[in-house]
């Protein structure tokens, strides 16, 4: 193996994680597919079983960017780690809110977080498009607030809100909406592990 | 506690930390608010046992972020990640190259990861400065061989690439440097950890 090739860097990489967790042979493509992008980007085969995919979030997440829907983010990290080439093919903006002047003042006057403001001014703009929140479980409660209330209704959300406050029940709480999800459940999660999920499905569609 | 304001947040997920790893309270200040950042990041109480920290780590990087030197990072998401005012008021330039053109054309015709490459070109530009390398193992490798070489002389190295395929062996190489390193030995890192070492650093200069 040449160590220095990207592409027999991440063949291998592939290869380790499907001898490790021999289960994911049992699963539909997609859903393999996201599970091995998530274990490479963490370099934790752990993650794995604490991975949950809706039954048509594979489905309806690659209609969505086939049809060149726009995703939103929640923090710009998530954005930065997208595979621009892929988005560029498909036409797929990204859009992501945190730093808007209105996002920041209008957060500071009422004493909330930006993630929860830009989550609120930012769905509009993606009706039937892609949700990714790898951050803030205050973004994800704001999304599950909005989608309950039937003000937004998007093809998937990805959400890995991280930390010890919040960010779990946010996860049950995306669970028990009913619409295509994929997420991972506790604590952990992160920007990286929402943008492998989108990357694995920019890669297939 | 008010689950949408962002300091209380904060504060309650850095308590929750604290009464979990009651050892953090035996470590220098410096390294328990590292320690304690890259958990409250990845929302995994587990990340603290794999971090390793060279005993003149933090003075030396708080010494560059001071004294305004800059920043080299192996991609994007790791900038990405930095709070920005804190480097706006030390007047840290944060640098990545992994996108810049002559990059690009170089790692093709070489079929070599741009990772690799965007650390030769950019070595030069941050003499005394902090490199963080979050995501590509080669790019780590790279770095400790002109290490070696003599042909750079950081002031810090934050090293959290991530991977089944040379990550650990590269953060070993950096250890064996004898040049101030913080490091997350294993397969684990990723960006996330990479910048949220960085940010600890900034709260505290």
């Amino acid at each position: 193996m040449e160590l220095f090739n990207p592409a027999a860097i991440e063949r291998e990489s592939m290869r380790i994680i499907e001898e490790n967790l021999p289960d994911l042979a049992t699963l539909p493509a997609g859903e393999r597919s996201i599970i091995k992008r998530v274990v490479h980007t963490t370099g934790d085969l752990s993650c794995a079983r604490l991975i949950r995919i809706h039954p048509r979030a594979v489905e309806s997440g690659l209609r969505a960017l086939k049809a060149g829907k726009p995703i939103l983010t929640d923090v710009n990290m998530v954005r930065s780690g997208l595979i621009k080439n892929r988005l560029a093919s498909l036409g797929v903006e990204v859009i992501c809110l945190i730093n808007h002047p209105e996002v920041i003042k209008n957060a500071q006057m009422r004493g909330t977080t930006r993630a929860m403001v830009a989550m609120e001014l930012g769905v509009p703009k993606i009706e039937g498009g892609i949700i990714a929140i790898g951050n803030a479980p205050t973004a994800l409660f704001t999304l599950c607030r909005l989608v309950s209330a039937g003000q937004v209704r998007p093809a998937l959300v990805v959400g890995t809100p991280v930390g010890f406050v919040g960010a779990a029940e946010s996860k049950e709480e995306l669970i028990s909406l009913g619409i295509p999800y994929i997420t991972m459940i506790g604590t952990r999660g992160g920007s990286t592990i929402a943008a492998a999920i989108i990357n694995a499905l920019l890669l297939m569609a």
